[in-house]
């Protein structure tokens, strides 16, 4: 088996999350963490219960801040190149979970920039349009209007560049190399990118004159870039950033093939928020990889394996009663659940929960100007 | 006698311009584009007539396009670091001539995260309070308020940085590398800054949605960034900007050691605009390099040197009338005139220019609002 992909440009193979966490130097999440989180939230996520959520930076930091009466805010993002998929969705879902418990602001960042940058083909035209299909499916998810703050790099340069160009000047080309793999080839505003990635995490210190504490929940993929600027923030006189880590929602094709569903591995891996029920239909059922057996006779005989099947890896994320959760592994395991009944629990589930989410997604027009940072600038 | 080194971040020895002409891949000014200027300007600066602008690059392209009544307009920049000197008017008072008998507009670029990028110690507080004191310079020498438009990098970011990127996908480190002689240890900022500065060669264009020839007149030292640029901008569908180069403003020790002058060299290789009357004096009488003979009697016989006279190639750059200029030249190589004596025109020259332009300093205050691009944003 080869070795696994991780940076913030690509991610392929079988991820060892393990391997990962002493990669990076995150920290996992362990169960007296989760028991501290719990007394002060009441109920775990399931991403936390499940480890989707696995890993960490100075959690205890936010969580002792918390405590003592001085709120954090937290941050994330999307680069917006394609439609939103089903996997991006998973660190947003966290952050809203997030967003409620502690009652925080959200300083969610849309670096447009990025993605124009690091991909030749794609245009400013694409981002644009991009930039606001993926706002509707972050504004779906409810996010609080009144503490949630959307930047979008080209139209918030004129707040963002001048606080980039502090961390630019902190960060040399060697390091930049050294922590996402750049050559000589790579583009100048390729280079300068992390700079403007790492804003969201003290801007909001910037704008409301004191220093305020950041927890970034994000994939683990874009780890690179905050492990880059945490050792920068602090030398501006901010708190070094936290973080929390998710693993990837694998792609249909199964965890062999990718280690999580992107828009860039084709469509066919992949479903959108704005996929119509039948198309979530027939692509679970023509592509997301079995854990079943070749035939009927086989399957009930010798069970399935839930561990490889994508249909209840899926249903680890989607399906948040533990109990049913744990019905469906073991039924799928003895054999008694065939691999077409798992998939149209799958189907079933993610087409009602889309239902929901395409609804809140055409109110989502009227609601934007909420949400966007003023004055774009 | 060491090779001259001429980058955008440092002018140091004796420059050979001819060489520097190879080197750079300009074109020198000949006698038939000299005549061709004095056809429709009626006249030749004497920035021209000496030679003191001495190369360009298309500036047969200008002309074409301005002789078909389609107006170029000049673009031209001071990075702030520190007071203005005399050295940085040159450019300038030659811009302002190139307005007011072509009647076009000027983009006017204050960089201030340029500096702040390239120099170690110079902090945003820094560059915006020169941002100020340089703007003050600019204004008083003329320009028109209704066609001369500021740009402050970090103040106008929203409307530069969607466009620096453009630029920046189009050129690596590489490219970077090979024309500013960068290393590894460069900060990312500073690898990004380029992009900043090809900007304005077609914002114009972009803010008017059509397509205007751009000329940017310069210190040769800042070709390297045009060089870059012109490669880039026609890939974005704009004219290839076209330049016209100047020399150095020698400092005051004199052309063997300082090839341009340059407030990091100290203040008294420098005379700032800012100075008084008394400093001026006092600063040419005991710095300013002398071509002269160790005693009058040796000087009466052997007569000074003007090409080495700091006094006299200063009278080149400030004195505007030909035949003054040639009484000097003659009277001080014969021994007629002895170094107080053309140190002396010279301070004169200079403080009558500086009691003007002090004045005028002091009412830019109130104009500064006309000139700088509205929004800033």
């Amino acid at each position: 088996m080869k070795d696994a992909i991780v940076t913030p440009w690509e991610v392929k193979g079988n991820i060892d999350y393990d391997k990962v966490v002493k990669q990076f130097g995150v920290s996992k999440i362990d169960p007296i963490l989760l028991e501290r989180i719990q007394k002060i939230t009441g109920e775990l996520h399931p991403f936390l219960r499940r480890n989707i959520f696995f890993a960490h930076r100075d959690l205890q930091f936010i969580l002792d801040q918390y405590e003592k009466g001085n709120k954090f805010f937290l941050y994330t993002g999307r680069a917006p190149s394609s439609h939103t998929h089903l996997g991006h969705i998973v660190p947003w879902l966290f952050t809203k979970w997030l967003q409620d418990k502690f009652d925080v602001d959200l300083w969610f960042q849309f670096p447009d920039e990025e993605k124009f940058l690091f991909k030749r083909d794609l245009t400013l035209a694409d981002t644009e349009k991009y930039t606001y299909e993926n706002m509707l499916d972050v504004i779906a998810l409810g996010f609080n209007p009144e503490k949630t703050h959307f930047l979008i790099d080209t139209k918030h340069a004129g707040i963002m560049f001048p606080e980039a160009i502090k961390v630019a000047k902190l960060i040399n080309f060697s390091t930049a190399k050294a922590a996402f793999g750049f050559d000589n080839e790579q583009n100048i505003g390729a280079i300068f990118y992390t700079s403007m990635q790492a804003v969201p995490a003290f801007l909001p210190s910037v704008l409301q004159k004191k220093n305020i504490p950041c927890l970034i929940p994000h994939a683990i993929d874009q780890d690179p870039h905050f492990r880059v600027s945490r050792d920068v923030i602090p030398k501006l006189g901010y708190y070094k950033p936290a973080s929390i880590q998710c693993r990837f929602l694998p792609g249909l094709g199964g965890m062999q093939e990718d280690g999580k569903m992107s828009g860039s591995s084709g469509d066919n891996a992949t479903i959108y928020t704005v996929d119509d029920p039948k198309t979530v239909k027939n692509k679970i059922n023509k592509y997301a990889f079995s854990g079943g057996q070749t035939s009927v006779e086989e399957h009930r005989r010798l069970g399935g394996n839930p561990d490889i099947d994508v249909a209840y890896q899926w249903l680890t994320f989607f399906e948040e009663d533990d109990e049913k959760l744990r019905e469906i592994y073991h039924a799928y395991k003895s054999g008694a659940m065939l691999s077409g009944e798992i998939k149209k629990i799958l189907i079933d589930k993610i087409n009602t929960f889309l239902a929901v989410h395409q609804q809140q997604r055409e109110k989502a027009k009227k609601k934007l100007p909420q949400y966007l940072y003023q004055p774009l600038c």
